[in-house]
């Protein structure tokens, strides 16, 4: 199941790193040994070098925070890296998309690119979606920035047009989707035949499976499946992301109870 | 009175012979003498021959169709003029603007700016208008046109831009207005003031009202005021405009029994 996962295709180390804060340390105080992310990541192939240089550039781009107790190596998120990252925490695991309506459309003065994208930026931070140059489309309730001259609609969606949700969901997503959803209920296939998994398969897999689905999950925006191509795989992926993040949880948390030593810390 | 109305600009004679049509020939049966024409525009300054190359060009162009009984020359207005002129015959003589929320929004994928004009004529023909390249207002309940592949959002618009608003009535339009609007207020105060017009000057005074309502009116869409920028005078003239038809109809129609002979005809 790890080799399944893992296979996938690169994992990015340092990403890999983030998956596993947001997934098992910062629910366990915000700090980890370097070894217990060694003893992670080791079962994905991840190897010890690839793994030093992946923290030392997180490090030195201020994302992460190292400390040294004696000869052992810790580290937590920075301030900048918990606001960069936690935000998707939510968002990865969620029951469901987060974005409903009744809808909004802004439409912006046709303006020069340079304008355009500094509003582009505004907007998708104020949780807009840009479906169309200048043209946004967001939760009825969402503001818009100060200053940025739109006009705005608010009400229902008739059907997409199959444009806006080639746009909003890529073809090659729904294949990398379409392949993390074959792994995926492999995984839960094993799972409900094979044996149990170990506690330290079990923290592997569950992190693989969260890196997998997050990777995915944030290059679209959170909106329901009505909003993408037909047989979007995204939200059954997200049903076996779910079911196998409870499956694996009692002995990955196991392992980690062990990994990060007596609770409370 | 009808110097100050002809005074406001020039006056395209094939255009007014289209007002006098709408205003007092299509309600009684649709043919008018030449004579009668030359009657009612000869007051405003238009010569018998402009008259004469005004009304050659118009039937030329298919719009108009001469007949003649005697040495009399009669016209009427084609099937074609009557298709292209009688629809905006509503909106002249309209309480108020036609359209109404809730209203659409509906944006096209970006194309190529020949495929955009197609778009654009065929949505102005369902009723649409064209805000911003490929962005189109209309009322909830217009449709598109078929294969248009649109984004849509039906519901309630916040407050315009000014973007908008200047691009729905530009700046030169609401001057023209403005100049309209106290040529009208000048009539109507010498209207209540003065002698009442003898017919044959109501008919005319009648036709330059409605003739530079109906020149203005027709340049921007049929939208209620707050979509237009503030100060807007286009309501405060439709409402000059209502008062003086009105108040000019009983002389003018008195006028018209008698060119136009005993009804029925």
């Amino acid at each position: 199941m790890i080799d399944t996962l893992a296979g996938l295709g690169d994992l990015r180390v340092w990403s890999v790193i983030i998956t596993i804060f947001g997934d098992s340390v910062l629910p366990r105080g915000g700090t980890v040994a370097a070894t217990t992310l060694a003893q992670i990541t080791e079962r994905m192939g991840i190897k010890p070098e690839a793994l030093r240089v992946a923290l030392y550039r997180l490090a030195r781009d201020g994302w992460i925070v190292r400390s040294k107790h004696g000869r052992h190596s810790y580290y937590r998120l920075s301030p900048e890296g918990i606001a960069e990252f936690a935000p998707a925490t939510r968002r990865i695991y969620a029951r469901a998309p987060a974005m409903h309506g009744p809808w909004q459309l802004a439409a912006a003065e046709p303006a020069p690119q340079a304008e355009r994208d500094a509003l582009a930026r505004a907007m998708t931070r104020a949780g807009h979606i840009e479906i169309a140059p200048g043209l946004y489309l967001g939760s009825a309730g969402s503001s818009t920035p100060a200053g940025a001259d739109l006009v705005r609609l608010r009400g229902e969606l008739d059907t997409l047009p199959d444009w806006v949700r080639a746009r909003l969901g890529p073809a090659a997503l729904a294949a990398d989707y379409a392949r993390l959803e074959e792994a995926l209920a492999a995984c839960r296939d094993a799972l409900g035949t094979g044996p149990p998994p170990c506690p330290r398969a079990a923290i592997t897999l569950r992190t693989l499976v969260i890196h997998r689905w997050r990777r995915l999950l944030l290059r679209h925006p959170d909106l329901p499946a009505n909003f993408f191509p037909e047989g979007w795989p995204g939200e059954r992926c997200r049903a076996h992301v779910l079911a196998l993040h409870a499956a694996l949880s009692p002995p990955a948390e196991a392992w980690l109870d062990e990994a990060f030593g007596p609770a409370p810390r």
